[in-house]
C-alpha cells in the first residue's frame, strides 16, 4: 500500500476537526527548510512554516545533528520537571544569549507544551496574583482553544465549540479595528469611569501582532500606552509572543525596541526550534509566587526539545547577523506584497517583519489565491476575521531565491483571481 | 561547569512552579528501561515512570531506532494536521491493533499534546453535542490545569491556582469515597430529583483508576451503573484513562472486560511510547461533530511521536503476551505491597495492576518513606489528597529482578519509617 | 360588567406566568382572617395564606385600624430609606419585642421588599466578608427568582427559566433528602477532603423547613452539627426562614430553642403582619460591613408595612400565649393529618408546626385532593419536587371550628381520591 | 420619647447599607404632594420623589381615598398572583388608557415589587427566547441589585458588593458617552466583526434615559439605530423605563414618539402611582413563553397598589392634559437649569423632561449644593459616575410656586458654591 491510499484512513478514523489536511490533500513525507516533498516525490515550498512553528525551517542540520546524538546516546526523552543537563543547558542559554543582552529578568515556567497552556499559566498568574478576575483581550485576538484561553479569544467559531460560556474576559478593540475609534482612549475612559461596568483588570492581554486575526500589528505606541495604563490600573501586562516572537518580525521578541516591558510573556510554536513541541511562560520574577507544582503538566520536560531549543539560540541569536538577514527579507517582502496589493482594488498590506500578508477583501477570493498557489507547489494559507488575508509565513531562512520564486507563484495567483482580470476571463 | 553546578541556574531562572526536582535534587542524564543515571554515575530505579508517561521505560530500543531513522532521514517533525506518511501509519495500527480486535470504533482526534488539552476537547464536545453546561466530576479526579479541565480536578491547591470561580463541573463522591455514602445511588437520587438543583448533565468525566487522587480504582458495577445512568439521563461518559491506560493495569485500556463503552476517551501520557508529547481523544462516531479546527493546536501533528507511538503498538499489542506480562508483574506487587501495608498499622493496597501503592494514612510518612528510598536509589512518589499513597508507576518493562529489588528498597524504607520500629527506635 | 366577567382580561393581557389563578378560578373581593370572599358572596376557608405571607390572616382589625390612620393623616407611604417615625417604631418593637428577649444582636438590613431580595443580599454579604464565592445550598430549597437566589433553588423547572447557567452555588442533600445517606456526615466529608472539588464554602444557605421543598423538616441536630461545620470551616450560616419564620412553627423563628445562632437571617412574607410588601436580613453586627447603598432599592422604605408590622409584633409577641395557641394549633393539626396519611398507603406526615402537609406519593392525587377541596369551599396546595405533598397553610389566627372543618373537607377530599376508594369506585 | 430622639435605634439597628437617611438626618412625619414635614413641624419641598417613585407627589387625594375605602372594606391586601376584582380593573386600565391608544400590544408580568425583579425577568425572558446568554448593557447604566440585574449596572461599589464576578453581560458605551466614540458606529462593528469576541446578544438593556448614571438622554437616533441593529442580529430590545417612564419625561413612557418598539419594558416606581411597592414586565405578546409560575414571587400581588396604580391611570392619563403640564413644567426647569449651569465653569445641562440637572464638573461640589439646599429646606440629590449631577427629581404635580421656590434655592445654593463666589469668599 503507498501511502497516498492510505489517505483514506483520515476518512475513516481522524476527527471531523482536522483542517490544513483539507487544503493541501496529498501526503507529506519529507521536509528540509522550506521545502516540503510528498510522497510522489513533488516537492512544495512552505509559506505557513507550522504556522510560525517552524521560523528556522524543517529539520535544521545543527538541531537535527544534536537531537540525533541525545536520542543515541539514550538522553532522557521524558523528565517530568526533574533536572537534566539538556534542560540545564537550555536555560543557561536563554539567560546568556536572550535575557541578558536585553537586559531583561524574568523567571522561565516550563508548562505543558501547548500555547494555549502558556497563555492559560500566564492568566492564572495574572488573576492570583492582581486578587482580581478579569482580563482584558482584544478583537480578532487568538490564544488558544482550552477554556480559559478560549475566553480571550474572539474568533466566534472558535469560542462556539466551548459549549458554553466563556467568563472572565472583557473585549476592547485592537488598535484600528474600528473605523474612527482611538482604541487607546476608548479604553482609557472605559477604565477612567467608575460606573463603565468594566471591573478593575488584572491584566491585559494582547499581541503585538496578531497572527490568527488578520495580521494586525499594533504601534509601539499603542503598547507603550497600553502599559501605563496597566500600570496605572495595577494591572499587569501579558504579551502573548507565540506567533509573533522568536525572530518572527526580526528581533526574538516581536516588542523589542518599543519600550516594553511585559510582566509575563507567553512563548510556544518556534521555541523549540525544530517543531517539537515545547511552551513557557516568562514570569516577571516578583510575580513568581506559584507553589510547587500549583500549575503542572505531564510533558513540560519534552527533553529533545530543550536540546533543539539551545541549539537554535546558540546558531540564530549569539549576534544581530540573523536579525538583520530577517530584516532584509521582510523589506523584500514588502515590496513584493504591495505589488500584489496594488493589483487588487481595495486591497491592503498587514503585518510586520515576516509576518506579512494582504487583506484581499474578501474571504473567498483569499482562499481561490491560495488554492492557485498550491496547485503550483506553494503552501500558503489565509488569517483574519473573515479569512481575508492572504498570510506569507515562509521560513525566515528560506534562501531568498526560494523565496522570490514563492512570491512569484502568489504573485501570479493573485493575478488570476484579481477582478480586473476575472471579468476579463470571464 | 559540571551539570551539577549547573543546577543553580533553576534556582536563578526556574518559575517556583517546579516540583519532582525539589524531591530529586540530582541532575540526571541519561535513562534506559526503568533505569536513570545521573551526571555522577550514579544509578537509579525509576518507580515514577513519568508518572504513567513511560509504560515501556525509558527509550526502547526499537522505538528509538525508528526516531533515529525518521529524523536522519528529514521526516517532517512539525505537520500541524497535515496528511503524513507516519501519521497515516500510527492511525492504521491503531485501528487495526487497537480498535478492530476490541471491536471499538471511534474516530481518533489530534489534540493539543498535553493530557488536560484532551480532556478540554471532550469537555467541550459533551457540552456541545448535548447542548447543556454541567460536567459530572469526582471526589479526588484530576484532569488537568487549564481552566475547563481545571473545575473538573478536584484538588484544592491546584483549583486555587485558577485565581477566579471554576464553573460547569458538578462534584459527586467516587465509589467508596465517602464512608458509608453508596456513591453510585446517591447520584441517581440526585438526578432523579428534578429539585435537587443537580441540572441535566452534560456528561459523567472520571478516571477508572484515579491516579493522582490516591489509586482508588472504580469497580465495573460502579462504572456500568454509572454508564447506564449516563444513557437514561441523555449524558455522555468520558473515561479519562490519561494515566490508567495505554496497559498500565493490564489491558490497554483500563475499562476492558467491564462492559463498557465510553462515549469520549482522553489519551496521552504513555500514547507515544516514549515519553513525547502526544495526546488525543477517542469520540463515538455519531458524536464527532466538529467543525474543521473548531478546537485545534499548533502541536497536534507531532510526527515524532506518531513513529514512537505505531512502534509501541506494533511491539506491545499485536497479542496478549504483553498484558499476560503486566498482569504476572501486577500480582507480584500486589503481594509485596501487601506485606508493606501489614507492616504499618492501619496501613491498606490501592489501586489496580501495575498502578497500586500503599496508603500509609499521612502524608509525613508516606513522604519519609519516598525521601529514604531515594537515598537508595529509587524514585518513588505518593499520592492521594494527603499525599498519603505511597504509589508505585514503574515501567511495565520494567526487569522482575529490578522490580523486585525496589520494592526489596520501598519494604526497608517502610520498615524504617513504620511507627512501631520509629517508637522502638527513639 | 361583573368582575367575574372582567377575568377574560387576564388571558388577554396577563403574562403566561400566572399560576394560583389557574387554580382557584374566581375573582377574590373580600377577605378577613381565614375566609375569602368571592366577587359571587361565595367564601372560601384559606388553608395557603399567601404561602405563609398572612400569618395572622387577612384583614387584622388592629393592623387595619394602624393602617388607616397612617394613610389618613398623610403619613408618608414611600420613604426610600430616609427615616420615619413609623420607620422608627418598627426597629423599636422588633428590638424590644423580639430581639432582646431572645438575646439576640442583629442589624436590620431594609431590603427590596420581596423575599428574594433578602436571600440576595445574604448571599452577597455572605462572600463579600468571606471573600469566597462559594455557596452551599440543599435539594428542595427554594429561595427566589432573582439570579444569585435562583442559582440556590433546586428546583429544575425554576431554574431553567434562567435562560443560562446558574454559578456560585454547590449542592448537598437536606436532612434525610438522600436514602440511606447522612447528609451532615457526607458534608463534613466532603469538607474535609481538601480534593474533594468542592470549594471553602462563604456559606450554607438553609431553610429550617423547606415549605416549597415538601415540608421537609431539618432536626435540631441537624442544623447545629451544619453550624458547628459552618464555624470550623470559617463559613457563615443563613437561615433563611422566609417562609417558616413568623411564628408558622409556634415560635417566631422557627430555629428558636435548637441552640443556632445564624450569621445572617432572611426574613419577608408574614414580616409586614397583613401582607404587604416588606423584606429584611437580620444581620450579625460584626458582618455589617455594607457601605452607604451598596445593596439599596427603592421600595425598601415601605412605610405601610412599617406600620402594621409593628402592629403585628406588639398584638402578637409580647408573651407567648400566640406561641402556645399555635403549638397548641399544630399538635390538632398533626393528628387531623395523620388520620389522612394513615388513609392512602405510603402516605405519609410531613413539616412541623403550622407547616405541616401529607406526602400522598404523587402529584396526580395531591392535585386531584386540592382541587376536590377547592370545589367544596377550600383553598390549598401542594409542594414538593413532584407537587406530591398536600400542603396545609392555614392562618395562625384561624378559628379552631373553621381549621377543623376545612380539615374536614380535606379529609373527604383524601377519602374521595385515596387509592382503595378509587378502585372500589371504578 | 420624641420622633427625633429616636433616630438613635437607626445606628443601633439599622445595617450600615442605609444612605439617604445620612444626607437628610430628620425624621418625617407627613408628606403631601412635593410637601415633606419632619417630626418638629420644619417643612420640605421634595426635588427626590422617591428617586421618581412618587411622580404624582405624596399621598395623592384620590389614590388616598381609593385605597381608604379598600382597605376598610376588607378588600384583599396580598393576593398571590390570584384574580381579583381590583386586579382586573388595573388590567382593563392599562389596556385601555396606556396600550390601545399608543396602538401598543404587550401582556403584563406582575413580577416581585421590585424594579430589580422586573429587570431580572427580562433577562431571563431573553436570554430563554433567544437561547443565548450575552446581554448587552451600556455604561453608567442601573438596573438593580440582584446578582442578574447587577451584572447589568455598571457602578463600581454597587458592583463589588456582589462578592463574586458577574456574568453574562457584556458592556458598551451609552450615547456620547465617550469622547469622540459614535457608541452606535462601534456596537455595530463590534457585532459585525465574527473575530471581536462579542457573543451574538440575547439583547440590548438601556435606560432611554440613565438616572443614576448622571441624566445622560439618548436620543431618538440612537435608540432606533440599536433597535435596527438588535433586529438585524436577533436579538431584543429591552428599555428599562423603571425611572424614565410613567410620565417622567413628559409621555407616559419616556420612548414615545421615537419609533421604538421594545420587546421588554420593565416598569416599577411611579408604577403604583403613591409609592406603593409595584413593578411589572410589558412583553411583547408572542414572547411570553413562561410557563406557570417559571418566575414568581410572594408580593407580585399587591392588591393595594392595582387601587392606587388604576387611579392614577385613570386621573392623569385620559387625555393628554398632564402630559403637556408636565413638558411645560420641563421647559420652565431647562430654563431655570440653565442659568444655573451659566453659573459654573464648565457646567452643563444633562437630562430630558422633569428629570434634568446640571453636571457641575466633580462630586464635592455637587454635594456641597445639596448640603446648602437641604438646609434651606430642598430635599435634592446628586447622580452620576462621581456624583457630579444636582439632580432635579420633583413630583410632576408640584404647584408651579413650590417648583420656581425650590429652584431660586437651588440658584441660591449654586451661586454660593460656584468657583466664583467661592474664590471671592476666600
Amino acid at each position: 500500500m503507498t501511502d497516498t491510499a492510505m489517505t483514506d484512513i483520515y476518512t475513516r478514523r481522524e476527527s471531523e476537526a482536522r483542517s490544513y489536511c483539507r487544503s493541501f490533500p496529498v501526503t507529506f513525507k519529507w521536509a528540509k527548510n522550506a521545502t516540503l516533498r510528498d510522497d510522489e516525490g513533488r516537492e512544495y515550498t512552505d509559506f505557513l512554516a507550522g504556522c510560525s512553528s517552524l521560523n528556522y525551517g524543517h529539520n535544521d542540520d545543527d538541531m537535527k545533528a544534536a537531537l540525533l546524538d541525545h536520542v543515541s546516546s539514550d538522553g532522557l526523552a521524558h523528565g517530568l520537571d526533574m533536572h537534566t543537563g539538556v534542560k540545564a543547558r537550555f536555560l543557561e542559554a536563554f539567560e546568556k544569549i536572550i535575557l541578558e543582552p536585553r537586559d531583561m529578568d524574568y523567571k522561565f515556567m516550563f508548562t505543558g507544551p501547548t500555547g494555549t497552556n502558556a497563555v492559560e499559566a500566564a492568566m492564572k498568574l495574572a488573576r492570583k496574583t492582581t486578587g482580581r478576575e478579569t482580563i482584558v483581550a482584544f478583537t480578532n485576538g487568538f490564544h488558544g482553544m482550552t477554556m480559559g484561553a478560549l475566553a480571550a479569544t474572539g474568533n466566534a467559531g472558535k469560542r462556539a465549540g466551548g459549549g458554553m460560556a466563556l467568563s472572565g474576559v472583557v473585549r476592547m478593540p485592537y488598535e484600528g479595528a474600528m473605523d474612527g475609534v482611538d482604541s487607546l482612549a476608548l479604553i482609557r475612559e472605559m477604565l477612567a469611569n467608575p460606573s463603565s461596568g468594566i471591573d478593575a483588570p488584572a491584566a491585559f492581554l494582547i499581541e503585538p501582532v496578531q497572527g490568527e486575526g488578520g495580521l494586525n500589528a499594533a504601534s509601539a505606541d499603542f503598547l507603550r500606552g497600553l502599559q501605563e495604563l496597566a500600570r496605572e490600573h495595577g494591572a499587569l501586562v501579558i504579551m502573548d509572543d507565540i506567533q509573533s516572537g522568536i525572530g518572527r518580525t526580526g528581533p526574538f521578541f516581536s516588542f523589542e525596541g518599543m519600550g516594553i516591558q511585559p510582566d509575563l510573556i507567553p512563548l510556544a510554536k518556534s521555541l523549540s526550534g525544530m517543531g517539537l513541541p515545547f511552551a513557557g511562560l516568562l514570569i516577571r520574577p516578583d510575580l513568581d509566587v506559584w507553589k510547587p507544582a500549583e500549575h503542572n503538566g505531564t510533558f513540560r520536560g519534552n527533553n529533545h526539545a530543550f536540546v533543539t531549543a539551545r541549539v537554535a539560540l546558540e546558531k540564530f541569536w549569539q549576534d544581530d547577523a540573523f536579525q538583520k538577514q530577517t530584516e532584509a527579507k521582510a523589506a523584500f517582502l514588502t515590496e513584493r506584497l504591495q505589488r500584489i496589493a496594488d493589483m487588487i482594488p481595495g486591497a491592503s498590506l498587514k503585518g510586520r517583519g515576516m509576518m506579512q500578508g494582504v487583506d484581499v477583501g474578501c474571504g473567498e477570493m483569499a482562499a481561490a489565491i491560495c488554492a492557485t498557489c498550491f496547485q503550483h507547489g506553494l503552501i500558503i494559507e489565509t488569517s483574519g476575521a473573515h479569512d481575508e488575508v492572504v498570510k506569507v509565513l515562509a521560513p525566515l531562512t528560506i534562501p531568498q531565491d526560494q523565496f522570490a520564486k514563492g512570491l512569484d507563484v502568489l504573485e501570479a495567483a493573485a493575478q488570476v483571481h484579481a477582478p480586473a482580470n476575472k471579468i476579463a476571463a470571464e
